[in-house]
């Protein structure tokens, strides 16, 4: 079957409402052009810096957001991958990816689970071990297309988090990212390439556009990577609402042709994990 | 500390004295050029045919190709990864590396983990587990550089074997492979940079040289990866002896700027082994 991934590359401003407006601007958008799910970026309520994240993050009982999220991907028929958000739960601060099938209903929540610190002389500098706390679950949720996964930017560089996603089953796995202009041309297309080829899946990364002004300048060119590790979708740094058609048959193809999630030597190695799954 | 690697690209025959002939040529030229450590590509003495392995098959106890390869270590005083070569033990055949240090001592032996099979519709079929076994063994083996791996081409698509050899404090994986003209141009140079970028390690591919009349013509591109995932040497697809200078500074600095092994979530995953290790 075929299904339909709209991205969507926005530029995120310092006010919640404003950036509400434009992700459901874009949201609507992709749905016009045939999405049947849409992602949005990491953190695009507000401004991708650590000591901002309390002043926008909301309690999910009573969270504005949440019930923006949940009317829009019900009122689009959409799944609603809603980017990445900052969630306060007592006194822990988390960056939150809330997902919600085509009805509005919540059907998984990640917490980002590896928090990005990285100092590089010269280069860029962030700590987000500072402000936040990390999850402690792998995410995935149905569709018709198949099961889907979701990791939070940094959780990309993590291998097992994507075979364990495997082992579930999963054929696409949605990344709300910011990337940098450190890290973004040396590592960004390369990695979500990799994960599509280890593991014959697609691969969808959604970025902020790029704000030169803003204090963390995301990389921008969010993407799409078919399960042979074709890239089959990328923005430039502007805002653009990209839409990509993802082929299970195509998938199948590539699976049978080169079965080399068979050819692991799983009687000498495994990835074991303790991970819990998300609860509803 | 800098060390040197020598990179042979080399044309292979169905001569195995010219082979190796040729081979000792562009060990002798990179150990020439500075190259602690030399590497030649997968099967270098026979054509990559599976039929033909048998013929070219040697036990170890009595191998020319052993005596050859430790011979040539010991006088050029080099670190050398013997490609592969085709190993009958018994009634088994095996695609294995024997590595040699600067006095000519065996320090490692590969036998290939992942038999490569693969069946694509107007593309390349091959069937490697018709013919050989597979080897158990993870292997590394020490340098003045630190600890270096072995691993013998498809064994490159599988992370996990790489993230256990992180685990065994390896700065350098040593690739001997033979690509082809399908999956080369879609996943080699990927491949090869999601390993570095994964495990911060430097990552050298040994390919023979293109030779369009062969019956598995080899893609050729050999390369070699820094650990933040830079391409810094890389082969035409004719014959081509590359040295490149690794710097453990450069490996450290990366790893301290950018702590993402110190990031895994080894409360949540690990990547388990039963691997064996290879004891002389």
């Amino acid at each position: 079957m075929q299904f339909r991934v709209g991205i969507c590359q926005m530029k995120v401003t310092n006010s919640k409402e404003a950036n509400l407006s434009k992700a459901a601007d874009q949201v609507r958008l992709a749905v016009s052009k045939g999405a049947d799910l849409v992602v949005l970026p990491e953190m695009f309520t507000c401004p991708y810096q650590k000591e901002l994240f309390a002043s926008y993050a909301e309690v999910e009982s009573n969270s504005l957001v949440f019930r923006f999220l949940s009317d829009l991907a019900r009122e689009s028929h959409c799944y609603l991958v809603g980017g990445s958000v900052p969630e306060q739960e007592g006194e822990m601060l988390y960056n939150t990816s809330y997902i919600f099938n085509r009805a509005g209903k919540l059907v998984g929540k990640h917490r980002k689970l590896h928090l990005f610190d990285i100092e590089i002389p010269g280069g860029i500098s962030f700590k987000e071990s500072a402000v936040l706390s990390s999850g402690e679950s792998i995410t995935t949720f149905e569709t018709e297309f198949g099961r889907c996964g979701v990791a939070i930017c940094y959780d990309l560089r993590f291998p097992e988090l994507f075979r364990l996603m495997n082992e579930e089953d999963v054929k696409l796995v949605v990344v709300p990212a910011a990337f940098n202009l450190t890290t973004g041309p040396a590592h960004w297309e390369t990695l979500f390439r990799a994960r599509a080829i280890d593991n014959q899946l697609y691969m969808v990364g959604a970025s902020p556009a790029r704000d030169p002004k803003a204090a963390y300048v995301a990389y921008g060119h969010s993407l799409a990577v078919n399960p042979w590790g074709d890239l089959i979708y990328q923005a430039d740094i502007v805002e653009e609402v990209g839409v990509v058609m993802l082929d299970s048959v195509k998938l199948e193809e590539i699976r049978l042709a080169l079965p080399l999630l068979k050819h692991r030597r799983l009687d000498l190695y495994q990835v074991k994990s303790q991970m819990k799954e998300f609860i509803l």
